[in-house]
């Protein structure tokens, strides 16, 4: 399989972007290692002198780069997104290293795009944002100063992918992976469904969502699956549909989880 | 072993750079992976208020910068200089990956200062100082563009030295380094030997230094070798001395170079 058009499909997303100088950094550390796909969700600094002067001859990155009004849109047809972040959650999604993530993340972008989320350099990624991500990515750095410059780490991901070029292939996925747009619709159905059936109180949600979203992550959702769902939700709303108007009887999430413990 | 000041040992050596936002850079790329040695040689600007701002919280790094007036002073002390270059040179030193060099590199800093050199911004490194280095690194990238930000560089370097601390012990040498200055010392002796029995002619090198310097970059030259060469440069002009004073029979290396042919 020809491999040249991989890194052509790893896009990088940076949220909110304040300095220019950055911009420029990041269109050229992702062209020296053949990276040219750049989104930027509302970038809160212009494409100006400063980001050309940085870009030196990466000022095609830039000017190709796209603009989006929000992180699902800039993910829409991606197979898997990875967030960039060196802050430990509560609630971690898979974590890997860039050393260990580059050939999964090749082998999907043999046929698929694939993402690479930057935060923004002031606030990082919210939990909100983190949440539409598949996979966190650990960039491994000194415990008592981890703070990578933007354009440094987008240099360090870049690098990583291009050293594994050749595993892509190692690598390519057997199954056909869903989009994130095609995953977000079936979550949010699943959310409005469990609603329905009593489950999930949305003003006590008792982290339940981020709970399945980040189980929805691990699991690496395939489009097929995502129909294998889908016809669950749609069994579930059916025989909500028939059943006899009565008292809901379903043990909502919040009492199990009191009843379960912690 | 206490792998904890291997990094402390790793010294990057910049060489006459000239913007002050690309040294806070540097200085940030080494702190987030732990290095802490940063040598000028030469400065093309000072360390000013651009340099602080990009160096964020490493502007320590920046103040403990040693300014040196030569690369063989920045060197003195060390154990082994790698340098950073994309360029291919028709007489190459040994060249290797920044992966495939980070183990070793780490293992001789286990004891010993080690140094990476990095090239201005605009003329990279001349064959010179290329000269005084014993390895080439070459960063993968793009063939079409190859052009790594200097802070960029030094990330890619010092974020593969991180990555492979837990593997410095495996290849702790066996041997005790010359140091940079004891190599120096002894190649300058050996040309001096050189030209004084005929056999190397300074105003018709024909390269006979670099191919030298080049095979002693190969060798990895050794304490004790130093000693041994030493003596043997020495027993050459003892002999000389000894020798009758009579027309020099000793064939040129620039004929030699004709007769076996390139």
């Amino acid at each position: 399989m020809n491999t040249s058009h991989t890194l052509a499909n790893i896009r990088i997303v940076l949220l909110e972007t304040s300095h220019p100088g950055n911009l420029g950094a990041v269109a050229r550390a992702m062209k020296v290692m053949g990276l040219s796909d750049l989104a930027l969700v509302n970038p809160r600094c212009e494409i100006d002198a400063q980001a050309r002067a940085r870009a030196s001859g990466a000022v095609d990155v830039l000017e190709n780069a796209r603009v989006y009004a929000s992180l699902d849109a800039a993910l829409a047809d991606v197979a898997l997104a990875a967030a960039c972040t060196s802050r430990r959650r509560d609630l971690p999604h898979p974590a890997y290293t860039p050393r260990q993530a580059a050939p999964k993340l090749l082998g999907l972008a043999l046929t698929r795009p694939v993402a690479l989320v930057f935060g923004s350099e002031t606030y990082g990624l919210s939990n909100e944002q983190l949440m539409k991500c598949h996979w966190l990515l650990n960039i491994p750095s000194n415990p008592e100063y981890a703070s990578l410059n933007l354009g440094a780490a987008v240099q360090v991901l870049a690098y990583e992918l291009r050293s594994h070029l050749d595993d892509a292939v190692l690598a390519l996925p057997e199954f056909e992976p869903a989009s994130h747009a095609a995953e977000q619709a079936m979550l949010a159905e699943m959310e409005k469904t469990l609603v329905e059936i009593g489950f999930h109180d949305p003003e006590n949600p008792r982290r339940l969502m981020p709970r399945l979203r980040r189980f929805f992550a691990k699991a690496g959702l395939e489009q097929e699956e995502v129909a294998i769902w889908r016809g669950v939700l749609s069994a579930i709303q059916k025989n909500r549909a028939l059943a006899p108007k009565m008292p809901n009887n379903a043990v909502p999430h919040a009492e199990l989880k009191n009843k379960v413990s912690q």
